[in-house]
């Protein structure tokens, strides 16, 4: 390559470099503004790892949580923004917190589980390609990249593993008790898998990045490795390519493996 | 730039554009596999509209369903998918439906709505970065690029407007009838809504199409498309760019306007 080429590249490169820097510093450098103010428990050691590494920063995180809302449904079964907090928690529930919390609602309140979510801000689109494969094989079907554009590139870490449940109608519990106390056992569940799941990013993280800052030659393969292993063999018809049809109507799906959000196919490992 | 560098570059282009145009044919080409065998009536025009652009082609795709699963609970609250599906649809359904499903149900049956979904397989990032866009602004927040190892690059349309509802434990129905109707109607709107916003992505895709294409220099703005209008002004502080932080515990949210999945803060129109 021609000298004055290789030497706008790199110019550019810096650039990109320092404005990424400049936006690190900013973004971490900014009060907590959430109503907690801190980070959650369960992903503090997962931010601090990502914020440790230059080419990375976290923009905002939820561990995951149980949440019910009461809310105005309008005419399209769209709930208006101006519905209020009854009860959220980012650790295992009991019945008798979520029947309170229900005593308050007037409008249709709904329960929900929503599993973690990060946005990570990336320094270049390898970076948010190496941490998307890290997030779908931790179970993370639904990440996927933004690049805005002016050039942000940002890696959005989102599950499928929800609940979002009608529970009253007007302030007229829909449910009983015992329904309740179901569903709170489901959710609690969910939390404890996408704990693990969780913990499954962090550890296929470390090795990643280790991967990467030691820079070796030696392929170290992801089996060896019994906290970041892909949960299902994949289907060798797709590992070689083959493209799948419209999906109109597929078969059983309920585990994320099989979600329609983000299919086997299409994996950044199958490339 | 050097002659021999600028043919360098327009030789790879085309070697990319070539290996695209294979992929497409490849793909366009095969038998729908899916149990329907075509693609969702609502999504016809859409995907047509996709391929019959150069640089898009659709891999899958489903308008938006209610479905009915009857599945095993294991130790860790995840489905196995050795679950049975005790009913789908594609349009509004009645409860006297469900509830005839239901009979057969001996495990863990749970209700889902699923809204629509698209996977799209883009020539250039760019192309993927457009249909992004498109994307966010007609109320699919939850859709992201995926970039592959060998550069396949995808855009995955998602929206977070769906329903998960647990109905039965190991046969047992856990709810009224009463429930059941009150659901399915949140289930019917939820598909209403669902469908405006497919309506409102055909639309909003072939605005952009057209600017493409014309290459006109005088920028069409949005809000002269009735179609194609963000929902929701943005926070100016956001539109500043400021930084979003750590989100663990935020105002009230139901709608997707306000969904964690992806904020506001990472739209691609604002970078």
């Amino acid at each position: 390559m021609p000298k004055w080429r290789a030497g706008t590249l790199n110019s550019s490169r810096m650039d990109r470099s320092a404005e990424f820097k400049r936006w690190k510093a900013q973004c971490l450098s900014k009060a907590d503004l959430s109503r907690k103010g801190s980070v959650d428990e369960d992903v503090i050691e997962l931010v601090q790892l990502l914020n440790a590494r230059e080419q990375f920063f976290t923009t905002s995180s939820c561990a995951g949580r149980i949440l019910l809302l009461d809310g105005d449904i309008n005419g399209l079964g769209v709930q208006k923004q101006n519905c209020c907090w009854l009860l959220v928690t980012h650790i295992p529930c009991i019945k008798d917190d979520v029947m309170v919390a229900l005593k308050k609602a007037n409008g249709d309140a709904v329960f929900k589980f929503e599993p973690f979510v990060l946005h990570v801000q990336c320094r270049q689109l390898q970076d948010a390609q190496m941490l998307h494969s890290v997030a779908i094989d931790s179970g993370f079907r639904n990440s996927g990249i933004t690049v805005g554009k002016r050039g942000k590139i940002m890696l959005a870490v989102r599950s499928t593993h929800g609940l979002e449940v009608p529970l009253s109608h007007k302030g007229k519990l829909m449910v009983t008790e015992e329904y309740i106390e179901f569903l709170l056992n489901i959710a609690n569940q969910k939390m404890e898998e996408n704990k693990k799941r969780i913990e499954r990013f962090y550890n296929c993280l470390q090795l990643a990045l280790e991967r990467e800052t030691t820079n070796s030659h030696t392929k170290i393969k992801e089996k060896n490795n019994p906290f970041c292993t892909p949960k299902k063999k994949r289907n060798p018809e797709k590992l070689r390519g083959k493209c799948i049809p419209e999906e109109n109507d597929k078969e059983p799906e309920i585990d994320d493996d099989n979600d329609p959000g983000i299919n086997v196919a299409i994996f950044p490992k199958d490339y």
